[in-house]
């Protein structure tokens, strides 16, 4: 395991763009891109420069902001979004191609050959025009490439010695952690470049396959906050932390600023407007919460009985409930909802701001958050309430 | 991978009943029940019969249903929590108890000889009293346990004669799946009994696991709808149905009645007031959505393109937005935040019909739905729009 050089590529702002919901306005990623700069995110991709005019504006901003973070951007391997892309000033380009039958037949028509002459050129050209960017180039859907397509690929392009990263991308969701192993295992034992993993999660495997592929020698991990992206997306940012706190915690509070977890979570949530999930890595509302009598002794004590992270790491708490001060509108709406209550969206968010300022002065429980619901809804300009 | 002899057992209404939002009526659960037992899981199981006098009657009323699942409670290694599970009339008895050093010292005080002792008395007495239960014995917090205490156990009890499944459970979700895979394979070199694998979700390999254990050589697969339990929870049952379908999808369309999936996740999500999260497995919202230029159009050549799950097996759509019929209303909630308006639930859940019933009829647009929105928040019996 080469835990300590790995580098997270965090893809919120161009596999998230992918997103149902994802609409991005340029203030809204360069909030996001400052946030995760605030993690402490080795890489932010961004979406292809050559996507529209709008999008290359981004990139330049982002690239200008002198952030911490290297900024790429993610292009198809043309000659034309190589040119745009270079043009953004950003510190590294991300080329893809798709290797796969499927992708081949349906996608773009190119055989190998074709792949490898044609990525040769665009890689060769970049590297001509800017010798200090970072190159990746990456076989899309690799998990459904054959391992001979995809060694011809890798061997090839690395001949050219431009390439500093190759990418294994399982696209559509379908590989396990001993697949990941073994294709980066070939990958590694046929080049010295650095190895990038991009894993969807369509079959639950999106964080175990990113961890597999470290310890088979990748380097580079995709993530997204909350795991957006096409379809289910990919591994989820905050999971793939958990995994590698439980693998190193020291390691992990030295390389990021977990704080900044959190808040980075709030901001994307309320960009692409998904709740973040009750039960999501880390920042889920109830990730940290004990409710089983045989757990909660346990936990009085000893936090370590049901905790292998500690939220305090996170400035996070345990026992999260709705009746906290970290406690959400859509949690609120929800508890509303099951009371059989009514009431509007604003009211449900001042109230939450209510709930959240006394849960800092003391200790409420459920009863006096209902209580709190049931008045508001009996209140002269609520809504009425379906109360019998 | 002994692929086809794995069986389900469902645990929403134990591990499920541990989650914070969770707080089942005797109803609930019989809705439940029936509906995982139409989707054809092979088990479910209940929160101890010994927890309550209602936890006692709702055992003995869903072991009378005449359902094709088998019932079973879970219980601590105790007598007295035996013969109250005996008296419910259910088919399986699954015990555990913590066999890790922090478990040991945190939890009960019992060193492993105490626990063999008691282990082996409750077991012996069950199978005096029931020859035909199912026993289960399972170590909580395997994975924080050392092999030779577990070898012990395991060994010890197994020559009773009387434990139908060992079960290994990773109870505070530490485990990866090489580690998943070396147990089991140790425990299922020490026995013939079943296995069960029962995986939480803390560091996102829950269900990476639960297939490593199955590849090495586990039976049985613990399983919450929406993965609720405990902090974050446990292996999803659609993300576990993922996983196996693209592995087999032959043999899981003919294990299980795949349209009934859906189903049991409204339900279940009803019940415990979480909205399925948009970018679930199967049956969020976006899991066969599709956004990218390059995608959708591989897609419209061939849906294998992006794909490897059909959701019409599941008699759902890709490319669900929240403009279709299948919509719910906090994903409309959410777009009526994000459009800056004010409405109520109840005018939500309205609206939400209505657009469940145009989309029956006809296509509709984002634009379409946003216009219905606004239409409705300018509405004269509305709450006050923020619209400047």
């Amino acid at each position: 395991m080469t835990l300590n050089q790995f580098a997270i590529v965090e893809s919120t702002l161009r596999e998230g763009e992918q997103f149902v919901g994802a609409n991005f306005s340029s203030d809204d990623k360069l909030e996001i891109a400052r946030a995760l700069d605030e993690f402490g995110v080795e890489y932010l991709e961004l979406t292809s420069a050559a996507a529209s005019p709008k999008s290359k504006r981004d990139c330049q901003r982002i690239a200008g902001l002198g952030l911490n973070t290297k900024v790429l951007t993610h292009i198809r391997c043309h000659q034309e979004d190589a040119k745009i892309a270079l043009d953004a000033g950003v510190d590294g380009i991300n080329l893809v191609i798709g290797t796969s039958y499927f992708l081949r037949e349906y996608s773009h028509g190119k055989d190998i050959d074709t792949i490898i002459e044609l990525a040769s050129e665009v890689l060769t050209f970049i590297r001509e025009q800017a010798p200090e960017v970072e190159l990746r180039f990456s076989t899309e859907d690799s998990f459904r490439s054959t391992y001979e397509d995809l060694s011809r690929v890798y061997l090839a392009l690395d001949k050219l010695g431009v390439v500093d990263r190759f990418g294994i991308a399982d696209t559509v969701g379908v590989s396990t952690p001993n697949r990941v192993y073994d294709l980066v295992r070939m990958v590694r034992a046929q080049t010295d470049a650095y190895i990038e993993f991009h894993g969807h999660n369509d079959t639950g495997c999106a964080i175990a396959n990113c961890y597999a592929a470290l310890d088979a020698g990748a380097t580079h991990i995709d993530t997204t906050v909350l795991g957006i992206g096409e379809r289910n997306g990919i591994a989820p940012l905050a999971g793939f932390i958990a995994r590698m706190y439980a693998e190193d915690k020291e390691l992990i509070k030295q390389k990021y600023n977990l704080p900044a977890l959190a808040p980075v979570h709030e901001i994307v949530s309320q960009k692409v407007g998904l709740p973040i999930p009750v039960n999501h890595y880390i920042v889920g509302d109830c990730a940290f919460n004990h409710k089983a009598g045989i757990h909660t002794k346990a936990m009085l004590n000893n936090a370590n009985a049901y905790e292998i992270i500690d939220p305090t790491d996170f400035g996070l708490n345990r026992n999260i409930q709705i009746t906290h001060k970290l406690t959400g509108w859509h949690a609120i709406a929800n508890r509303v909802s099951q009371l059989g209550l009514d009431l509007s969206i604003s009211k449900i968010k001042t109230l939450t701001k209510q709930i959240k300022e006394m849960a800092d002065q003391k200790d409420l429980t459920l009863n006096e958050v209902d209580d709190l619901l049931w008045a508001a809804a009996q209140a002269p300009n609520s809504v009425p309430s379906n109360r019998k």
